[in-house]
């Protein structure tokens, strides 16, 4: 092994968000804008962020679904017509009050006072009560229906704590927002989305979900029923990796979104909305990163292969040029994950090991790198990031003809792929405790003093109001929250592990994000 | 004709202004949110964006430039460094105060008192003070540079009179952002930018138009040069389609972007910024519009073929669907300027002859009906938006075997966008007078009462400072502006019809946008 410091200098298994934050800055992915809550997103991290974009943005096309663009700000009316709706967002939202600025006399600026808003616009924390306004406009019978919107967005919300990618006052996002004739065709919707984001989710950014029903405490503010994909992260934590919500009739209420149904009746429209954000990048970090940076899924990876010719600033790295373009042209000429792959040749000066470890940190799923001797042998020397270290305690360079690499590419990348997914589901499911039968081993459980405990997946009763209240304050006090009741959850018998009654599914308990 | 009404209610030639609306409006592209100055993109306003940004942004990438994503919010003291930016910004600005609601105790909400921001922020209206700081943090050495940054954005700037696409509030651009060793470095990339403008906007949008340098009264706030694009309305004013800007210092010295050269020398960087709008989908309403409403361009045209099936509830639609699903599979097959070609089946509710003017007033490039006849004879109806009306004063509908749709539609759409821009080119050439050797005759020309005068293209001496604030008031009084001065543009003898000098070069002069 080179004397290069490679690692990190925190491990995952010693401190799980320091790493995090290492990562971050390792991969050359995002750093604090000094704008309070707002990140700087970087090449590598918005490349990823990208990817996501063009693969979500597929198969919301693909249903039928239209991109539109509402406006960033939202006029407070709108928001004093949705009283639990506000209740949710007005503790945490950006406002406009001025339209000038002006001097202040000390050399300075100021907002002007002549300028100051009749009504104060607030910037979008999310858009039902705006694109509820549009709906309004756009249905008038049942034929307007359904009504399938989407906008690519940035939305604020005031956090107090922000974490990259995690939580951020300002973060990017899709939010899909659809009309419906009735409860049946809206939540029919809200479960093709939450589908969709599985799909994608694991198919494309080789996170292994959970679909399930939050439970009513976890409900959007304003929705009837909230879904979510819930993926393990590597210290067993939770995260709500995409939520869709069936909101029945009160955003239509809100805004008048009301039509002539099939036989001559007024009727409100059933709504529904659906998001995934830049949260989803966090997401990629904390599921396949490890002790050595980031790893990339290659279906989001902005390069899946990268060339690093060895030169020596001599004469002869013109030929390694010839040689690596080559070989760069025929990797490009390959399709794997249904698109043309995606290789760079990195040309940019710097000693080519120094390099290897930069792309090792942003976590490229194929690297290959290529001196004088790897030409004069018709070879190259290749590395997996997936699988960077050979048992000797050295990377894990395989040497195969030039001639073959570029025939092979598409099964390797789909290889990774498919290799990462497996890793992670396995993981998961080695960290999730299905044995727990009582509120108190729940609680043993997690006071262990393991330090990456996972979930459990437990019995419960569906406790509505304050009995679900009184159950939530429990797990709160030990830092636990429930995270969804998975699809085909309903069982047969059994005891609710939090209020003695007869259970009537399961729900996944977690540390979560 | 059938007697549909299709024509619009409104003639290019009778009212532009009103004209342009009822495009936006009949094309169904946009419309009033009822927030002030913003409004709703869409679907076809907002695919028509979506192809423009796709091909912008291939060129980007091509180009070597990262996208990134730099905060919505930039702290008021941000501001407070750049004196002449502030100038020419400070006037229209969104600011945030507050961070959180209250109940106003009226039923209603009020920025929360308590939540007072220390430091307004405000909504940025271009982001050189904020990408100056994250230039500052990144450019150490000469060899951090060049550094080439992109994000594609929305940007709020107060406009007190707002016209959709045009000049609205908030509008969504990509704004470029680089920094350079020296002023000849940023300059070249200044220069590639706009020219990469040039190239989209006439290969892509079909939109003509001429590179050139705005004069010292038109530059960027702040910008040592400004380049744009401008380009030539129906009603003969002048858009300006997109900026460039070599910055010089004036940036980097606010922020502090500081490197060492190859001398180890500190210096300042050079830096440049560019950047196109939403503001493209008004140029391109008002170049290729017509009086039965929308023409779109082939390569950015969201759907360039649609196919309507005159369906009739019977049980003959079923084959007449196979019918033209297998003909919509046969032009998904096929390839066009560069890219699959995006063909819809039309299967909506709704008469052929309604549906086909709505795409007419969209402005799809081709629209093919077919009905039972058309089957039966192994043909369709097809129709080019580029050419809507037959020597009759009928739709003019070819009748092409439908074998042979597929194999020429490659080269039809092609024909289609080089001849619209043909069109364009032509209409531009043909209203630019070359003629015009002293203000007077000028002034003459544009009080002459022809209702699209056009551009005149005149010798002038380059006057700066009070001597061009002269000139300038002077065509104001005209409602005259300077748009820019043609690469190329020097002339060897003549004299500038504004301050009877000898003329140094030419300059387009016309009413704007």
């Amino acid at each position: 092994m080179s004397n290069i410091r490679h690692a990190l200098n925190t491990k995952r298994s010693d401190d799980f968000a320091a790493w995090y934050q290492e990562v971050i800055s390792a991969a050359d992915m995002a750093e604090e804008s000094g704008v309070r809550g707002c990140m700087v997103i970087k090449p590598w991290g918005f490349g990823i962020w990208e990817r996501i974009q063009r693969l979500m943005d597929n198969r919301i096309k693909a249903a039928g679904v239209d991109n539109c663009y509402f406006p960033i700000f939202i006029p407070l009316s709108n928001f004093e017509r949705e009283a639990e709706h506000v209740e949710g967002f007005a503790k945490e939202m950006a406002v406009v009050t001025h339209h000038r600025l002006i001097a202040d006399g000390y050399g300075g600026l100021k907002p002007d006072p002549e300028a100051k808003l009749e009504e104060p616009l607030v910037v979008r924390p999310t858009s039902e009560t705006i694109i509820g306004d549009a709906m309004a406009r756009w249905v008038q019978s049942w034929r307007d229906l359904p009504l399938l919107t989407n906008q690519w967005a940035n939305v604020v919300r005031w956090e107090m704590r922000t974490r990259m990618f995690l939580r951020t006052s300002e973060f990017l996002w899709q939010e899909g927002h659809t009309a419906h004739e009735n409860a049946q065709d809206a939540r029919e919707e809200t479960l093709r989305a939450i589908e969709m984001y599985r799909a994608c989710a694991e198919d494309e950014l080789a996170l292994p979900v959970f679909v399930g029903e939050k439970p009513e405490n976890e409900r959007f503010p304003g929705a009837v029923e909230t879904w979510s994909i819930e993926a393990m992260m590597q210290d067993g934590k939770a995260l709500q990796a995409g939520t869709s919500h069936y909101l029945g009739t009160t955003f239509s209420e809100a805004a008048g979104i009301r039509f002539q149904d099939r036989e001559g009746t007024q009727q409100l429209a059933h709504t529904a909305s659906w998001g995934v954000s830049t949260r989803l990048v966090g997401g990629v970090i904390m599921t396949h990163g490890d002790d050595d940076g980031l790893r990339v899924p290659p279906a989001i990876a902005p390069w899946q292969v990268v060339i690093l010719p060895m030169l020596r600033d001599k004469p002869e790295d013109e030929a390694l040029l010839d040689y690596c373009e080559t070989l760069r042209a025929g990797i490009a000429a390959q399709s794997a994950l249904g698109e043309p792959v995606r290789v760079l040749l990195d040309k940019k000066p710097g000693k080519a090991a120094a390099k290897r470890w930069d792309w090792v940190r942003k976590g490229a799923p194929v690297i290959i790198e290529v001196g004088g001797r790897d030409m004069e042998n018709s070879v190259v020397s290749m590395l997996r990031r997936d699988a960077l270290w050979g048992e000797n305690g050295k990377p894990a360079f395989g040497n195969p003809p030039v001639g073959e690499v570029p025939g092979n590419i598409s099964a390797l990348l789909e290889e990774i792929q498919s290799g990462m997914f497996e890793t992670a589901r396995e993981r998961r499911d080695a960290n999730i405790r299905r044995d727990v039968s009582s509120f108190n081993e729940l609680a043993a459980f997690y006071a262990s003093g393991e330090k990456y405990p996972g979930w459990a997946e437990v019995l419960w009763s569906r406790p509505t109001g304050e009995a679900l209240d009184a159950v939530v304050e429990k797990l709160k006090a030990h830092k636990l929250t429930f995270r969804n009741v998975p699809r085909d959850a309903a069982v047969a018998d059994g005891t609710c592990i939090f209020t003695g009654e007869p259970a009537v599914e399961r729900i996944y308990v977690a540390k979560a994000y």
